[in-house]
């Protein structure tokens, strides 16, 4: 063809509409990762998140503070200050204010201006991660944050790790949905060729979405192979289980178990990965990454050549999803057009849950 | 003055708006260089054309393949993929188009998507250049290729260079049919002060502008007086042809005599230049240039010698016109105003001719 | 709180619309410094002052010259062509332009257009700076200049400097008009802890804006204290009348004695620095300064040390006020809102002053 039809290029566009993009305002109610737990102590921290600048810091009591980065007074950011007794002090004029945001003395006068402070936000701090509510602190409800045993609780090895990226953490969430790009951009890390078209189930219902391929049997590629010591061709089972769980978090989870085996023979060996993607800007995005295993929890080695080998791959996304924003950037709107096909179902499913939320707050 | 009477610059404001300029829609329909021909090989070839992001690759059979450098699923450039079998496999998820740009398979289901595929255009090759017709491919009529036998045929001796201008091509087009500035910008490389008083005519027509400049007696700069070993004072005629020949194309014919010989005893020296813009952006221009003359063809140290003098002289345009394009950047648009003079009165016909041709389209 | 009431933030807003900011267009009409005089020779020098484009240059008779630089021709930067005989030559076609601006010779024609020209600027040299008019030269009033014999007459010692600082230059003047922050963003140079509380006066006129501060008895910093020789903890009187003059002047004068003495035995040390922001951008400016005092006049190694010392202090504030005017660039507007406290008041009755020159001009 040398264009598609008119007609077609409409009929695209029109379900692209349906579907959260780049240019969908951010969903602010909910909770975000806004740090590693061990980044945020006893000095302030900076960070974009969502657009907006925040300040975070650890308490003496050990409970952790965000607030705006900007003094209320002339717009220091309140970064550049000091922090003592859990008080940040203003380089520029000498105001201070608490960890409830109130300004509370103001060097060249007695009280301070009635009412004067700083937004703040909510915060809850869980296993390796600091979670932030984006949205008025009023309305931070814990309940909302996705139930994670695995990464509070003490019978799992975890590592982490960060990486920026530079798109959308809307297509982020699209990569995580989907399964068929291992064969492909994982090709040379943790894809085999039979993924792409191995069968699939889905779960589709509101704010949850799942994939599930079960590739059995499959030949794993040396991250698993090594660690679980199912080496052979054709000799293991790969359960995977992949699933949005909110705006800002996508838990992948895996099973391997050697199939050649009689089923009550069998070591089942279980990972898991928490994608943590906190929106920076419209086309940035902090990724957030911690892994973990069920066994062989005291083996370092392994823990380091998992973390190793899995960032190669995780790598391997945040170019392709780079270079895909590029071509997002230059392409003129009336020119943009994406065919989706049957594997897209859970994945264009979120993109119009992520705009329903936006729309609904409207 | 302090600043010219309001009316003299509204007057100066209205003119240059029936010109073309940097904000004018790029012309479509017509043919522009997209690479030279040994460029394009079986490999995946990016570059911006007219704002499009293009990727192009030569078949097996020859013929060379430009479509648009996006996947029509989730837009990851084309020519991040792979290219087997005249096919282009795309780096995320597999999918592979034909030279045609239909999509013909889909690694996750066993069928494509109806009438998925992604936009081509159509090509010409000619000698040493590859044309694309960036309209509409059904709409692209190897007619409206301006005829070159000088540069495919075989007596020609040539050489050919890009850069990369920071400009507009409609101000490269503005001063490769302005001969004045020769004398000035070009003073230390093919400038001689004669050059801007020189008497000229013109030749304007539909889409046809032509300034002819015969400077006798002159004396030649070094680039045509070694080669033409015509380098005695005033002992030189220099007959120039320079012709806009269409949006793309802007071809420069020179003539050099001893003009102290008998009209009978004279040999003549051709050489020609062809001047091939193609618009990146609205301020940038890959500026493609193929030089040739048809004289001692077979000494390369002189083609040499020529070569490396003229991209001297281009490259003074090129950086003046960069230095153009900054001052207009800068310059609030109410108070941007430019004077015509008389020689500037065939590029002022061009400018208004590509300002027709895209208001025609409109 | 978690952010302050909406009501609170609506009055901060209504409040903050009234005063000038980076948004508000540049006061045109006044006198601002171009360059030091010792930067405008024989040669031509290229500013952005206010958004313009200036070439300047000093004639044989000594007197500056200054004009849009921008050939009326073809937008060539005139900055980029010769200097000769206080004339212009355009480095792109060759069209001269005497120091008035107007076109005097096209090299293509023996005629210039009628009324063909480029905008002048008023200039005024006094001292150590040139200054230039950025309104219609036909309106250049000298008596708008604010006197500064100190800076003109023989009896100070002086030094200069230049920082180019990344932020509006309204927010320099609210900086200048500050005292409290001596105590906090130069906490490291020339602040001392009890300015910040100090007792202040103020004056607050039609385009006159004064803060004094009388900090007596106080001890020095090194700044100070070496050159004066008042060394004691507590044995300084500091004087300080900090003077907003113009939009593009501020004048800070101090003078120091030791108050240990009987008035009659003291010796009073008077320091002088006019600060000199020009703007460049809505969030740039160049900013001038020059220093003196009244003591010591052929100490060149003093002169060394304190305008050393100084800098350090103005680079805090070229810093911080660059880290604010990111802020200010990352924060959407309906969600920017400050608060002014007491010693605001008279760098927000000048902010409304500067606003008002546009207004009036409007």
């Amino acid at each position: 063809m040398t264009l598609p039809a008119a007609s077609v290029i409409g009929a695209t566009q029109v379900a692209s509409a349906k579907m959260a993009d780049r240019h969908t305002p951010f969903v602010f109610d909910d909770w975000y990762v806004a740090a590693f737990a061990d980044e945020v102590g006893p000095q302030l921290l900076a960070r974009t998140l969502l657009g907006r600048g925040i300040v975070m810091y650890r308490r003496a009591d050990g409970t952790v503070v965000a607030m705006e980065d900007r003094c209320p007074h002339r717009s220091m950011p309140l970064s550049a200050g000091e922090l003592k007794d859990d008080h940040i002090t203003c380089a520029y004029h000498g105001m201070r204010f608490n960890p409830q945001g109130d300004c509370v003395h103001v060097p060249s006068q007695s009280t301070c201006p009635r009412a004067m402070g700083v937004r703040t936000y909510a915060t809850l701090e869980r296993g390796p991660v600091v979670w932030i509510w984006m949205g008025d602190a009023d309305t931070a409800d814990a309940r909302r944050l996705p139930p994670q045993p695995w990464l509070t609780e003490g019978d799992w090895e975890t590592s982490k790790g960060y990486m920026h990226l530079k798109a959308s953490y809307v297509r982020l969430h699209e990569n995580l949905l989907d399964l068929t790009h291992l064969s492909f951009l994982h090709a040379k890390s943790f894809g085999t060729p039979d993924y792409a078209s191995a069968a699939y189930e889905t779960e589709i219902g509101d704010g949850h979405f799942v994939v599930m391929r079960n590739v059995v049997p499959t030949t794993l590629p040396p991250v698993w192979a090594e660690p679980t010591g199912i080496k052979g061709q054709g000799q293991a089972a790969r359960i995977v289980r992949s699933e949005f769980r909110s705006p800002a978090m996508h838990e992948v989870s895996v099973s391997f178990y050697d199939c050649t085996l009689p089923e009550d023979a069998r070591d089942t060996f279980r990972i898991r990965t928490a994608h943590l993607p906190t929106p920076e800007s419209a086309t940035s995005t902090h990724y957030f990454v911690v892994h973990g295993r069920d066994f062989s929890q005291h083996d370092k080695a392994m823990t380091k050549f998992m973390h190793d080998q899995l960032f190669v791959a995780f790598h391997e996304d945040v170019t392709g999803l780079a270079l895909q924003e590029e071509v997002l950037a230059r392409t003129p709107e009336h020119e943009l057009y994406e065919f989706s096909v049957g594997a897209d179902g859970p994945s264009v499913a979120m993109r119009r849950y992520l705009l329903s939320r936006v729309m609904a707050k409207a």
